[in-house]
């Protein structure tokens, strides 16, 4: 089964690198673009098991390994 | 509006970061973790318009700067 876990820094944490990529896309002459926030996608393939222990298992992998808690938070989408 | 662009290393390209991520997942005791991928998310908040001249909008940000051709593809997602 696969899994993903999505990874995105907390609302309030400045995002240097989504900055920068809304400052060279407007120097690139794309207009438009307000904020430009940068995060990372972990694919996962998983034996297949039960749902809700899947679910469980992978928050534990994002709170121990993926994610920084302290600035980021993570979303988990099971069977994507 | 709100679009996604995501970035995904190309299937037949190695990634390193992520089989290090599988192996720490193993060494932390997790079980039936096959392999994992790890990608970019590009969240972006654009001036509202038409859908199609967006996702073209979006696709050639993609091209010219958000993701790498060689190694990388990339999946939009508009709206969400």
């Amino acid at each position: 089964m696969k899994a993903t876990v999505i990874v995105r820094l907390k609302r309030e944490v400045l995002d240097p690198q989504g900055d920068a990529v809304r400052r060279a896309l407007g120097t690139m002459g794309f207009t438009g673009v307000g904020g430009v926030r940068i995060g990372k996608i972990v694919e996962i393939e998983l034996a297949a098991g039960d749902r809700a222990a899947l679910q469980e298992k992978l928050a534990k992998m994002a709170d121990e390994l993926l994610a920084n808690p302290v600035i980021e938070d993570y979303e988990i989408v099971l069977g994507s």
